[in-house]
């Protein structure tokens, strides 16, 4: 790939522009907004001049409704010798491409799985898809030549190839992305309104299951607003589970033991299976979960507390898998995990004693 | 207090013991088991041998169920001048004391809000409980002398006192905890059952929401089954919610636009609600959450590496409020996201960019 022409100087757009510029491609930047383009290009994402000729490779990088119609025009001049849109959603723009009459040969639906709570040209960064999954949903009329240009866009832009067809993604990040989005949402919701001494208690476990409800409604609305069906899909499968966990509760409080016995047998089902999904989920690296120790330190709420603790774990030559602080409710005080390989424990413990940390077994 | 007696040596109630004993109060020691007794004593937690005489405070740290039953036994031996229980759900125990006569001028229900996902005396620790909140449920016949021991061992174990009423605090933790647990297993669950490739795009939203779904099963039936009416009035909550969204979304699908924009909104509504709920979550200290800035620094996976970016940002005098470290998919790099508050981050993007880390704008 020599050339490219970038159609939407968004965050997604602009970022895979500065990889791309980055390392060698001569890179064109349009948007409907001329002002974004030029932002782009002061980042160093390119130029905001038209190309004298087809480029390429055409990347349309505009919010998946608009996917079908800018396209079609793109390919209607003749733009780029292959196309592809990065839209979160894949299966509806595809029907809309089909029913436009657009040429399939010369394009290919993809999706970085790559974002950030920021939007706009500013927020771009050449890193930002470096080591994530970037979905590729060649069509069976898909040209070979096409695909392998859309495979250099990933190298180029360092992240991981994944090649799904379009509906199947649409159903993956129904399930991965978009229902534990709107469920987050929904346990945070409870908390909207509840009594003050309630929300006190709050502890690390709500803290972590509720980050993401924090997220911006304007761009979720877009995002389930084109991947209704499969989201509902999973909700529905959620609503099944929950009306079940409510009667085995009901159940708990019954005064006949057989009921309670069953009661008790739901709420363990449901616990179990979340054991065995949760199992599933990638660890460090997209492997499966290594099983980790977590050696805790209490801290204080210092400058270089920090620094000083990893400094001493550094020296005791121990790699740190993963950091975990817990802060107190109300006091100037914490307390961090460290989480290293089983092997490792010992060793980190031993150091950080001996350097006078005070640990939690 | 002087004297205490800790019925039951598991992990609370040989922590509070461990805590007291390190303060200068003579502990007793009594379990079911003798030998988890001996364990604890044998970890500096007090001593199993009986005490010639009442004791100042007896903790009774059993499970729910047994709690009445243990306090009656305590009450008519005479074993104490006051008596408090440590269990996770605080109605159903008082309703049973009541009914068995026992003397509720002598007794306060507490809740330390502390844990861990081990159990049993070996995995006590002195620290457990320190900054935590530790709930009070006086009755309204809770003698003065009593509350004043409670909160006597509150303050040994450097825990936050919160006064709360029995029911109340069932409810809250049915909102702050059981239902998070209940419904991060569920998002859980429903990866059990699905395909590999959608299990490869899991990223940081999923994990974190599921983090949770790891917990032990039969601790939790324990928990639920001393709880299961608040926890069941809440979920229905979320079921209400669910059943909209899964309605909000069928609308999005409708040939109507009155019906789609009708769906949106919907969607929308669920979403702010979210925002309003987590915007009331703690953060750090138990504070309204503060605005921080994360800056966002690319890592590879080499020992010392944290050592040296926490030595860096020590150097510049910053305070590190919270790490994250997110894992690139199938690749030996990632990147950490250091939480500080706004003054501090032009200062530390300064001093890390001087000692040549990667920064993400």
């Amino acid at each position: 790939m020599r050339t490219a022409l970038v159609i939407g100087t968004g965050l997604i757009g602009t970022s895979a522009a500065i990889a791309l510029s980055g390392r060698g491609v001569q890179v064109y930047l349009t948007d409907e907004d001329p002002g974004r383009a030029r932002t782009a290009a002061a980042l160093g994402a390119g130029t905001d001049e038209a190309p004298d000729g087809p480029v390429d490779l055409a990347i349309v990088a505009v919010p998946p409704a608009l996917v079908a119609r800018t396209l079609a025009g793109a390919q209607a001049r003749g733009l780029a010798r292959g196309y592809l849109d990065v839209a979160s959603v894949k299966g509806g723009p595809r029907r809309e491409l089909e029913a436009a009459g657009c040429d399939l040969t010369a394009y290919i639906g993809t999706h970085p799985m790559s974002g950030s709570e920021r939007s706009g040209p500013l927020a771009a960064t050449a890193d930002l898809f470096e080591g994530r999954p970037w979905v590729l949903s060649p069509t069976p009329e898909t040209d070979t030549e096409v695909l392998n240009l859309a495979l250099e866009l990933v190298a180029l832009c360092r992240a991981v190839p994944v090649v799904m067809d379009a509906d199947a993604h649409d159903r993956a990040v129904a399930l991965v992305s978009h229902t534990p989005q709107l469920l987050s949402s929904m346990v945070a919701a409870r908390l909207a309104g509840a009594e003050e001494a309630a929300v006190r208690l709050c502890g690390q476990g709500i803290r972590d299951v509720t980050r993401i409800a924090a997220s911006d409604p304007a761009m979720w609305i877009d995002i389930l607003s084109a991947n209704p069906g499969p989201v509902a899909d999973v909700l529905s499968e959620v609503a099944a589970d929950l009306a079940e966990t409510v009667e085995a509760l009901r159940a708990l409080q019954a005064a006949d033991e057989a009921k309670r016995t069953a009661g008790a047998a739901g709420i363990e089902d449901v616990l179990r299976r979340g054991n065995a999904g949760r199992e599933r989920v990638p660890g460090k690296h997209g492997a499966a979960p290594a099983t980790y120790e977590v050696v805790t330190v209490l801290i204080s709420d210092q400058p270089g507390e920090l620094a000083r603790i990893f400094a001493d774990a550094g020296a005791a030559g121990v790699n740190i898998e993963d950091v975990r602080i817990e802060h107190a409710t109300g006091q100037q005080a914490g307390r961090i995990g460290l989480t290293v390989v089983p092997q490792a424990a010992p060793a980190l413990t031993a150091a950080l004693r001996e350097k006078g940390w005070a640990l939690r077994q």
